[in-house]
């Protein structure tokens, strides 16, 4: 068999290196959202990058159980006990496009349109108006932008946002953003850019491809799924979640 | 259907509160590290605490693709390509006792040897020997103790000892592991704490039940799962991990 | 890198074979419950022991969605819909011993015993009572008797101990069933045999161990997991299960 | 909450029927296949209709543990030995388009080449060699044509087809398939007909929708996983897995 390939961890017997870096002095100097960004990334973050990292991260751990994940992880420690892992991977599954998606999904749509512009924000507003009357003419949703819950706005939004400029790392990824929502409002209908939004923005800004949209998402929820499993397994009693069914198929033959 | 309790989690549709915490504020203010803390604790970790939790969570996140936990990514993330999530939930559930478990089942070792010398150090000594005889004679594995690989000493257990003691946060569980390893010394054969009984002996220190110790190295190695399964995605092409089987069953019928 | 070794299935270019057997006269011959048989057992069924085999599998596949394999399955393709597999994965992952679990348990149980008894059934009633004994001083439950929903008797149960006898299959598992079924009842309560007890009993006879009676179980229970991810993904849009979530955690800092 | 709706399965404390069938008197009379089929229809098959289903299902249940959906799973039950549902959903997850599900994707290339051909087989050559010109044109594989191993011909393809004319259900599917076939020799290269894509032209013809070409083959596939977990854990010690590693990243920093 051909060796595993990986460019991300070099481990030895006595070391272990992550992009080069050496994992004890990391241990004594960094924070795990260091080790996050440069996992995902090339480098180590500034102190204004961890700021908007460690933010997208807290803003995205936990719901409450009533979201799909952290229901499934319930579940899953509600009937099976043996395995708290277990748990926390039928969470962690039932994250996709639908729940947690949404982010990956933007970040592709802005970097689309920040390619169309060829960088340059003077054209940001007419490529997004393009982009939403493509998405009109062709009656596809346009990612992050509403939320199901929140008809109003997601206050989430404004603090990604406003952290994003104090430390200076507002760029095209915001005003594209920006300038997809202003066409949304006039082309659709007023729909603000929510938290999946906000986050593709800032991802973009610092860098990152449009697949680790999603999986910052689920770094961050596994934190919340892993509290939700602990809470389960600790307070309740196994089969404790029941729903009411209703049949609606063929009568009995 | 009853409501799902919980006691980690407010969210309402304009608030979202993380056990009292207002998570706007924690965007703003805190690390992701703390909010790991908080989730499964009572409160906000000190500085001292948070550094000690963050070389927790550094150490281990990734030790390389050979693991069975980024093995079992990468072949979800080979085979499955619609959804970067099976691929992590693939790896999550790989992990249990013998992959990632060992801090667990040391922790409920050292919170049994505590509790047995009545938390006097004094006494630890003793209570630790009582523990390697019992284990001796049922022929049960000491977990915590001994590594397949670094078959001399694992630097990481060092590194989070140092940290323990510079931020002061060295207690019972900690001296209560270095007297389980003076006895296994002695009583079978010198067999060196690994990351897993370091691990322990800080998370008991630190206040935490003994499913943390499963629950914390998830959330950790979920990060290194997350980077291997983008290191596939946009690296290797799907299906390239291949196998050499030896087939030793029955003859053609 | 070691080869895989596998007893079970041998693959090459232009040939298939399980347990020796030529996958391609299979396809030809055999029916699926028979390859099922054949996988995890040393030789293939007689149609009496296919006929048990099948009404296991037919009586476990889907008792409805509320179930919590079938409800996490339908959560997580409400997440989650490029991946099938990650949802019908999330619906695996929440079967334990406590959901889909107490098959193997009483199988353990049944062995015991009749370990105990040397196999002789005329000594079964007096091994019977000394497990249920030693279960009421250890208060543990016994596994495949009882049931949260069927409060009376669960008529499967009587289907299948009907068809092994029809069949000529009642074996010493059956016998000993009945014999803790009579020891409970004398000694704790009447607590009928439930489908997992019935089933435990039917796989010891049909030569099976213990763990075959969480594996069937799963095999059985992918089937109605499959039709509920169908279904979900066919007829319902995603993300429409919501729970109410009653917070009792600290009040607000 | 709203109840979960279902058309499939009617369960009551007293009964239990799958699309208006008693399960009872389905544990009775019918196989497990009969009740897949159930699942996934509208109805029980006929006899022929079993035998091809029973076919299918023997024929992807397992390959051995070479493939990435055993090798998951035997990795996850190497390092989780706590779950053996979790090593089933481990490679349940690594099922997706590249590993199992070139099936439902001909069955889509052949229910859109059917409708465009009006149903009408004098058409099927012409809207084959249209199909095989658009995806030579934005250079798309075409799913079910070709395999990775069997480099010249999968017998298991000629034993479905041969089946499905025995048993008078060779339609639209198997001819279709074998129009597009044809094209691909013509206008590509000579690329036979795979399992994939024996296995989509059948279930066309059995009146599945798509999706089915994934599900059968998970469920299908779980008999095999089961398999192989059953053998990890009774033959093999935990962590007995290794790979080779190759880093080719950053040096040391």
């Amino acid at each position: 068999m051909d060796p595993l390939r990986t460019s991300i961890v070099d481990a030895g017997p006595t070391h272990l290196r992550v992009r080069g870096h050496d994992v004890l002095r990391l241990m004594q100097h960094a924070t795990f959202t260091d080790l996050i960004f440069l996992l995902h990334h090339t480098r180590l973050p500034t102190p204004q990058e961890r700021r908007l990292v460690d933010a997208i991260l807290i803003g995205g751990a936990d719901h409450g159980p009533g979201a799909p994940s952290c229901a499934a992880a319930r579940l899953a420690a509600s009937g099976n006990r043996q395995s708290p892992s277990a748990a926390i991977a039928a969470g962690v599954a039932t994250i996709g496009d639908e729940h947690g998606g949404a982010g990956a999904l933007c970040m592709e749509l802005i970097a689309a349109g920040v390619a169309r512009a060829n960088g340059d924000p003077a054209r940001f507003a007419a490529e997004a108006a393009r982009l939403v009357d493509e998405a009109k003419t062709s009656k596809t949703r346009l990612p992050g932008f509403g939320h199901r819950v929140h008809s109003t706005i997601d206050p989430r939004v404004d603090v990604l946002f406003a952290l994003a400029t104090t430390n200076g790392l507002a760029g095209h990824g915001i005003a594209f953003a920006r300038a997809l929502e202003s066409a949304v409002a006039q082309r659709i209908k007023p729909l603000p850019l929510n938290i999946d939004g906000a986050l593709a923005a800032i991802l973009h800004d610092l860098g990152f491809p449009p697949l680790v949209g999603k999986l910052i998402f689920i770094v961050s929820r596994v934190a919340g799924l892993s509290a939700e499993v602990l809470e389960e397994y600790t307070r309740e009693k196994p089969m404790r979640i029941t729903f009411d069914v209703t049949y609606d198929g063929p009568e009995p033959v």
